[in-house]
């Protein structure tokens, strides 16, 4: 069901439209950041059209974060179903009053998709939400294995920790690796390591970072490095586990690094941490928010890791439309109700949509077409990367679907010449591009991709 | 246009469909603080229907949250509409790619109830989201006064805020009012002084909180007394702001604290609080995510002080169905785009549905409505309290719309007896009954309030 639909730029990027309704934009909300303005009606599958007319194949989906199309029918279904006006007009407090419908949108929609052993959910509405709301329940976790099971807390707890004081408030950590980004609410953005744009002036918990592998390309020229870089980080995250100042409570950790540079490691190095965490008491958190839902070839991208014990808890976000983890083990559900809270607790009109999604993932086999067109996707890069060895170095991803990246000497040039031929794609770490197309990407979207890569890096010479 | 429509409770409550439904939904969410299983087909307006076929009178509106009843047909037409199709199938990464439409979304709809003085938005999806999001603006503002108007990040600030130290990192307050409450997210838990529930086992920031006054009722009664209270709590409000261990870059304060126990000051402690942030340099953040929209017998809560200048900030949730902040200060705009950002930045599909609530709100007059049946119905809560004085104490809220409280010796047990008698409404502190109904409840409610409570405190004496 190729549908071949030409990309077409008209005007300079961004355009006299987009400008206008920028700087409009801009007097009351703040736009400094806007690629373009888009015109979402006539944007269609993987092409996004902006309001001065230009069409674009997408491979940058909202930041990794469309999952199966610009005005997917399945989701305009889901849209205007009578399940959705009424999540929508009836916004419940989910945790007091859930509506007769919550059970089957959740059993039906994302725990269909659950990861194995993980059976439980909790919703939230972002990715930053999700894993500070992992957080929260590995510290309350952490302190009711220390306490004793059935232990009531005491008065001086109960004191304490509405004074931010020991030993209400107690100094627990979640350990992070370098480079990684987590979200940025003040206890995720303490886990977030990638960028000073993201972190400066904003106090933060005093929480350890160990190093990630920084493995080196072509992966089978350098298998002994490698390993050897990978343990060496191993080996840091215990030290940092068993000397750090106040108990390591959690580690997070994403599968690939993603706004940190797309930096992979292999499943060796996650089977370690699995490992070091089971040894050591840690829960092990694997923040899925840019690599679940079917980008990389599986629909967990833990699912390459083949690990001896699933991880405590998977957080989700983007790609689902919605929110949350998922966790096995129930004593990550805290002692008493009302811990782990708030008034809304995700939203269920972003549920129902995820219903839909996971529906039009599976029924389609949209994550074994991810892996199949990934490869093909992978093998033409491998190509071009041939071509123009000094500009696209370190192609990574094989085998991970179409997450696939390169670094390259300007990448953020390379990104707005890549406008201009009618392609959207973004950057990350400092020197990266990485593609994140849809998962309805088709083989017949690698040659318009291609081709405009390979006069955009013919151009940037 | 009164309708009048009897509760009715056929079962126990919570009943037998409710109770197994929940047992199910246990299975994988926890469920422990389910009231009942909500058929929202079934519930209009003022009423909510259970699965069990009861029917209530609710006053307690999904935590404060529900502004204009259950299936309000304008509402209904906003979730209906080809906007609110677009916004959810094609959700944007807002900062990068905003649709055409968000423009008049934002200006159509919030930007319409902006707080005077206050022309600039930042959106976000939570209570919890938006007092943080106003902490990091808070802080890079703080930040951006003392190095500097201008002058660049140095070296040293960008690497050591990757290693969450100093100067990167700094080390920087937000003063918060004992028994507040501002969320539950690590940044906002450290704001959050209400309750054990909330915080026990969850490391926070070190941030100083000040007494909030403690008001004798009636206020007539104590004018003398109350007044040196307040004096009392702002001179403590100085001394932490001058005495930290760290700057303190913002002040946090409800305008009736809720969660905590709808505990009130007069507009001349606020006044006080205004002097005294502008005097130090400190951001003043309000806080009306529970108290904004209305229900208070003004638009904001805020309104009701006649502040010599505007608060800094002012966040929202609940009944915008949405959430964020305004502010007025453009150099509350971070100095470098991406600072203050993230992927969603809110959800288009909850703006459309706010622009909604918006416009219900202003055309049907629901704030001046509020406030005349709020005072109906605080002169009739009144009556109630001179027959049952040792069981309606503290009657507080005269002349705040329906935004009233009382305490009573069993808040729970009272709550519990309000529902067999087909009244839904909430607690809060630890001897607090609340009302929030929702704006449309109108003086035909009132007798159906009143009976049942008569009845209830009867029963529980």
């Amino acid at each position: 069901m190729a549908r071949t639909i030409q990309t077409s730029v008209v005007t300079e990027v961004p355009g006299p439209q987009s400008k206008a309704a920028t700087k409009k934009l801009d007097t009351f909300f703040d736009s400094r950041a806007v690629h373009f303005v888009v015109d979402y009606e006539k944007s269609s599958g993987n092409y996004i059209v902006d309001v001065d007319g230009n069409k674009y194949l997408d491979v940058y989906s909202q930041i990794a974060s469309i999952p199966v199309g610009y005005n997917n029918p399945a989701l305009v279904a889901a849209a205007q179903s009578p399940l959705m006006v009424a999540a929508l007009v009836n916004r419940p407090a989910i945790g007091n009053f859930p509506s007769r419908d919550w059970h089957d949108i959740l059993k039906d929609g994302l725990l269909r998709v659950a990861p194995k052993g993980l059976d439980h959910i909790f919703t939230a509405q972002s990715g930053s939400e999700a894993n500070e709301l992992a957080f929260k329940a590995s510290f309350m976790f952490y302190r009711r294995k220390e306490r004793g099971h059935g232990v009531e807390w005491t008065d001086e707890e109960i004191k304490s920790c509405l004074d931010n004081a020991k030993p209400g408030s107690p100094d627990l950590a979640v350990l992070s690796f370098a480079n990684s980004f987590h979200g940025r609410g003040f206890g995720s953005l303490s886990t977030t390591r990638s960028k000073a744009v993201h972190k400066l002036d904003i106090p933060s918990f005093k929480w350890p970072q160990a190093p990630f592998p920084a493995l080196k390309y072509p992966l089978d020229k350098h298998v002994e490095e490698n390993a050897a870089e990978e343990q060496r980080c191993l080996d840091e995250v215990e030290r940092q586990i068993t000397s750090w100042h106040c108990p390591v409570a959690a580690l997070i950790v994403e599968p690939i690094q993603s706004e940190g540079g797309d930096n992979h490691a292999s499943a060796v190095f996650f089977q370690g941490l699995r490992d070091l965490t089971k040894k050591h008491g840690v829960v092990m958190i694997v923040d899925e928010v840019q690599t679940g839902f079917g980008a990389t070839g599986k629909f967990w991208a833990h699912e390459h890791w083949n690990l001896t014990s699933p991880p405590d808890i998977v957080t989700f976000s983007k790609k689902a439309q919605t929110a949350g983890y998922f966790f096995g083990d129930r004593m990550l559900i805290p002692d008493k109700a009302y811990r782990q809270f708030n008034t809304w607790m995700g939203d269920p009109a972003r549920a129902v949509l995820s219903k839909a999604v996971v529906g039009e993932i599976l029924e389609k086999n949209l994550v074994e077409e991810c892996a199949r067109v990934g490869d093909a996707l992978y093998a033409e890069l491998g190509k071009l990367a041939q071509k123009h060895p000094q500009h696209i170095r370190n192609l990574r991803g094989k085998g991970y679907g179409t997450y696939i990246s390169f670094d390259t000497k300007d990448s953020a040039a390379l990104v707005r010449s890549m406008k201009e031929l009618g392609v959207n794609v973004g950057t990350c770490g400092v020197q990266t591009v990485r593609l994140r197309p849809m998962l309805i990407f088709e083989e017949s979207h690698i040659p318009i991709l291609i081709t405009a890569l390979d006069k955009a890096l013919s151009l940037n010479r």
